[in-house]
């Protein structure tokens, strides 16, 4: 008997701050990543922040006039629906004329202390809540997800972790929220990994004073320490266990509490937590990833990859082409071999045939078949990875024949970033440059047909170095062509040609 | 003997800061400009700013490395020429690391401060030029003017308007530029308005050091103080031949210097300086500019509206769809009536019949005659427009009858301005209204049929307040269809028909 | 309380035989018509017709093999569904291959002879039926209505009018569509006007026999005799109502017969039934229509306008762009008067307030309040139309003003027909002048502010001749400008700006 | 010293009737073509044909109106230019309202007799070229070869086949063409295979009578007699030599006439003559194919492959996807081999640097080299192609290192054909079918980094079976990313990394 296809892997994905959404580029890879693997939902940081305009005072004869405005977010959220992908909120960073100190964050200067009034805090958390419900209509945003700030735990996002101002932060915003409407989404604390200490603090501080929460979220990422080199950096990496550990640890601790079976959603997940750091840009990366996409959704809700595309300036605008930035997609669209995992992974079938160390297999209503295989890797600390991977399986098909199809990304195949190396590593390439990687970025695919024998196909797949590969196996219906003989095609009866052609 | 119309008007045009040409809704801006305008040239401010992330710095164990980097610049020019529209480069303002000071302008904080090391800047300026070169081709980047900084006479935009040291930024950029390729354009000192005290030093220091300039440019503008209310401004505004007056002065003030044959480029012009001085966005502002637009040929080489779309920010983010911006498009591109203004010059013949006051006639080749005719408008000191302006012309058009199509912008027809007023003055209209807009902006059109006597069409345009018009005189060539009979439309011969069908 | 405006308008429209679907022009006006109106079904003749290449023989050494072919099917019928529109199925003409008799109909010679051997026919039906569930599922092809022939009680289309062969053609049919699945829709006799005396001996017979009909079929036409002249025709017309009454026909004929509660379908109609008469191409048709487009739905469940574009050639290859042709659109896309007035239609609200002889008024849940009248005209035996028609009416509406905009389509405006008479008349336009027919076919609109009166806007609607006028009436919310003040737009003070601005 | 490729491979491309290029399918081949490919010409027969809708007469009260009329034809040759490509007009068929007789060719009916009326004929031809004159203007039109019928040397084509009736025909026509400008360009006589016994009489009839002819024309096609099977044909094939030889023969038998420097046309070729030969489908097709293609130029100025697109229904209607027609690309856009032979051709450097049996060798001037190389395949009598074909070339590139890119064509990659047979030969493929197909048919691409040894880059390329591949090889810039250490990715520097990512 056979178990849906969870859909928790496309549940969601990060994006670079809101604003960034203005851009044409953005909205390119956007479009061809709705159209190639379908994302739910986007999560980026900044829909508070000063350059999305939303928080605004115009001082005349020092008198201060505040509006709320929404030009841009409503630019933003419009060709998000427009694209098919809808918001998970973020609320913050802080609006500078809110702002309670002149910290920030990122190159882009995020403001990241508490508000210097909360009243107006609420209010502005009120009136967004209110314009979007307004806009878009009650029934579409009581389907966003509503996140209280990101990453309170941590300094850089929260000025000194104050657990007790983020908790009234917390407070604050999930009662504004409701006061819109109850059944509007709402949650938290949004935590870094190693920060297990606060679920516990968090679960009673809700239960104690009754404050909403629908759901809760943290972040989970598997790189050590950044070792820096100019304009980049490299980091160790724990293996793809350790990932799916850190999905599976609110669970664990919420066990005892009230919040014990609220939704789990890992509102960010990598390889490395740096936007620089190659390991983003190769197949080790697909092949890493495999079986989180495959396992994660036994543990959570939902896994969003950080971020579906390079148009992102945390660290500052990025100065080549390939930079390790976390995209799935270049700038200009050129895919990485992790585009290609969620692209297989959106032309899976509904139904799970089989799991296994390196393999999915899922089947369809219409009897295909599909395969996703991979070379298992371990991150630092496993042996490397072989020349070759062998995985061999056997699907269900009927008929005497099944046309088989299958696409590789591996160290050489569907691989920009190998051709950009062999390129001289341009790193603004001109745009002949940018079309050709986009072509070497394509997998490379096979067809051919197999017998079925006793109403199975045999897959014998031999996997190069860090392949990722895709089979699809369809069941061929044989139409009738009375007369037609592929030995006669050059005009005489020729035997070696049908043999051959 | 006819006289050709001068390209002069649509050289050049102004944008907002370079880095927002990375956007959506600007590129959509532009390309539905150049398909119906069809400028030659665009300029804005900030190529070297932080946001375009050129003059790139990494350290690493306290040591910078410096790296020049156009992943946006490339993203910027590749578009604009793709659109059809090529850079009139302007060199600014200081990449914060190479500043040496704090100062900046605007709400996006460009550095008006001098290079800390003017070596470096030097070597930024050619690094820029040389890509440029690289990239596009040496025949391409010749056809780009190159202007060095903008207004340094204004403390606001140079610190402390240091004459002498804008004389050394020009010739440390000239020179930089000329050592690229000694054909490259370069050229200054983009005075503003108020300033022509400087043209005699820029033409004596450039003339005793030998210094390379091949254009000189100023800007213009017709407005008095800003009187500031939330959100926006209000101000006198002089006549549009102030304007007029303002673009002849560079000829005037050179004309016994060595400089006095160079081409003179107008590189910023309208009637308000402030982008939130709702006189934009209305009929009175496309009737005022009309003159001009016809006009500004006689005296200088170009003249660049200031500015083609709203998408500008430097007085932080628009909080209303119309709020008085520079744009001949709103966000989300709502014609204004200045947008019309310049689509009917687009469609003006290629030959001068005829010019006065409040018209221009043209004729092309083939016998189409089109005829530009506005109410003139004289600013806060002339007399307030009639409601009525009459405009009688004679066009010569060969045949019995020709075909009269005329599209009026005024105080209702053509005027989304006008509509957004009646809808409530929207904000952040839904889609539903921006369509509704756009539909409202479209000039209202009719057209007749009118006998041609002695070879000459009779045009009796009524124009309404602040009207602006444009007419289209075609011959007819009627074709046979023997048999054909109007009267018999109704399947009985009726003669009141044929005359009133 | 209010009634649902029926879909009845839009539930099908007409087309020229179904090869003419394999063209440009035709698809593109189809994607334009779907977009602007969104009819549900398309009709058309020639399914089974030669050029279509269903049946079809290949004869090797004497022997003929029948083989099925779907090649040009599958391409129209893919096409149709994406763009939103199903087929409306017509089961003819006759393939030449499997015809009794060489009679034709049309330049393209369509044959109407019954088949030679009824066993083939009742093959071809069920392979046709079976191959379209195949490709498209039989969820929707149970919603495709299968009519069997066109006009039988014509000899033009059915070879003597043979009502006995008509009978076994439709029993054959039936029975044979049936065989695949119980649940497909099939109907008939889809007479021409002038043979109600059809309706009961059909009645009698499918009762008698048992054979399956789930709706009955007929068509609708007000014109006189042809009077022809060199490549057209004029007629005389009935009045609208007469196709009122043609469309009540076959309810009042069934209304004792085991047939009364069938479906009615009028699966042709317009006013004259030459695709070769310019009353199409005028704003008098629209007018014409407006009454028979808002009262049709009283009396049967689909009235579909023979046909939506000018690529039909039962008369031979158009030699004009506006030659009479039955499309709302003509080759290229020029949108007639008529099509306005579905556009009209399809922008009306969803619930009636107010119907007349020269008025529909509709609101939506929102508020929002639309308006189609019309002239009245009466055909040929009516007094002639009046320069002027006035309607008065009073529409709900809250809030202290209401936003009106009207768009016009009467024998100036919106009249592609008239401009190009004055144009001269060319058959064959060159693109600048098609884009200027376009341009003059566009609906003249204009916009105002109007208050509301105890809840009511008064409308005083003054129509040209042979106009037919859409309003909109849209509530108002006032948006908060604190400081904004129009009579400040010159920098000083004026009360006259705001009284005329 | 290297030679230019010569353009004459792509002067020129046949299609079916031009009324099929009316057809969205049609259309979007050719616009895929165009981006593909550019061919500058499109030469297809039907243009006076009936369903081109040209010759017209309306007859009313017995007495006939003759119109010329240009919907139809307007509609196609405005959408060639809009496509970049340009008619290469072909005067034919006979219209049936000026023929002299009722045989006709083809399935779609062409008439193939004399006119009736010598005037009147000349008169239509005159009316046609004086209408593209006007509409497209006399300096284009004068660049259209204007070809006076088709095959007149063949009964099936042309009356008894009777040269003195062509001769008149060909004198009325050219005087007609050259009446309405003398340097618009006529020619003929469109010979097919097998008649070089008209060559001489032809010759001596222009030179006798002062007849304008300004190229000469013939048809080149190598298969032998059609061995029928039901829905297709099977037909043995002499070499690709035996076109070549085709293409030399009218230079050969003009030699010593005054024909001698003419340009010549090979207005159509093909391996097989007819659309129902499925070795147009296949691999073989384009390794037959390629020396045609390279060295066809050697001979002639043009040479056409018939035909573009299966859009074509000489033989009926297609009843299968592939079912051997002349395409290029199938119905709705599948590309068979030989149009990848034709992309690759499209994708040659500007200069040739080497051509061999197997070979060609091109470069541009940015040091860009390209390789096409085939397997070499010589028909029926020809030994069967082995398995594998090896070639080795050297190409000459500068710096240490090239990037080497490759795409395949050969029985299984890049072959649509191979795919669809494996997957049971579905004749009406479903959408998801088609797409499947279109992804099998892109040829199999692979990348590598090459060493340049003493200024060159060996190149050792091995074929499959009726392989067709294409190399392009680009010099190397290298660009410097301090720091960068790929042996690092994982965080600890690895050697192993360095060597096998």
């Amino acid at each position: 008997m056979s178990e849906i296809l969870s859909d928790s892997w496309r549940y969601c994905v990060g994006t670079g701050r809101l604003n960034l959404a203005l851009r044409a580029d953005y909205l390119e890879s956007l479009a061809m990543m709705q159209k190639d693997i379908g994302f739910r939902y986007v999560r980026g940081h900044g829909l508070l922040s000063d350059d999305m305009g939303v928080y605004r005072q115009s001082v005349v004869d020092s008198k201060a006039h505040v509006r709320y405005s929404f030009t841009y977010v409503d630019q933003v959220f419009d060709r998000f629906l427009e694209l098919g992908i809808r918001p998970f909120v973020e609320l913050g960073f802080m609006p500078t004329a809110l702002a309670s100190g002149p910290e920030t964050v990122f190159w882009w200067k995020g403001n990241i202390t508490p508000p210097r009034d909360w009243g107006e805090w609420a209010a502005l958390v009120s009136a967004v809540v209110r314009h979007l419900v307004d806009r878009y209509g009650i029934e579409e945003v009581r389907t966003w997800p509503i996140e209280v700030w990101n990453e309170p735990n941590l300094p850089q996002f929260w000025k000194n972790a104050d657990q007790k101002a983020y908790f009234r932060l917390y407070e604050t915003s999930a009662r504004a929220v409701k006061d819109v409407d109850a059944q509007l989404q709402v949650g938290g604390p949004s935590l870094s990994p190693g920060a297990d200490e606060w679920w516990e603090p968090f679960a009673e501080f809700v239960a104690r004073r009754d404050v909403p929460v629908d759901f809760v979220s943290r972040h989970a990422y598997a790189s050590g320490p950044a070792q820096h080199v100019p304009f980049g950096t490299y980091q160790t990496l724990a293996s793809p266990q350790s990932l799916l550990d850190q999905f599976a640890a609110p669970r664990k601790y919420l066990a005892s509490t009230a919040l014990a079976s609220l939704p789990v959603h890992i509102t960010e997940f990598n390889s490395s937590y740096r936007p620089d750091n190659a390991i983003h840009d190769t197949a080790y990366q697909a092949a890493y990833l495999a079986p989180v996409l495959v396992g994660g959704a036994d543990l959570v809700d939902s896994y969003s990859y950080w971020t579906f595309c390079d148009v992102f300036e945390e660290e500052n605008v990025p100065t080549s082409v390939f930079h390790g930035g976390f995209g799935l997609l270049t700038h200009r669209q050129i895919p990485k071999p992790a585009y290609h995992l969620y692209t297989f992974m959106a032309r899976m079938g509904s139904q799970v045939l089989a799991r296994g160390d390196d393999h999915l297999v899922c089947e369809d209503d219409n009897g295909r078949v599909t395969v996703l295989a991979w070379q298992p890797v371990g991150g630092t600390d496993a042996p490397d990875a072989e020349d070759r991977h062998s995985v061999k399986l056997s699907v269900p098909m009927s008929g005497p024949r099944a046309f088989v199809r299958r696409e590789r990304v591996n160290e050489h195949d569907g691989n920009a970033f190998a051709a950009w190396r062999e390129l001289g590593r341009p790193r603004s390439p001109d745009t002949k440059t940018f079309d050709l990687l986009r072509d070497c970025a394509r997998p490379v695919a096979s067809h051919q047909s197999l017998s079925i024998v006793d109403g199975m196909v045999a897959l014998d797949l031999v996997l190069a170095r860090h392949e990722v590969t895709f089979v699809e196996v369809l069941p061929v219906h044989t139409e009738e062509h009375a007369g037609l003989d592929d030995r006669r095609l050059l005009g005489v009866s020729d035997d070696r040609l049908v043999a051959r052609w």
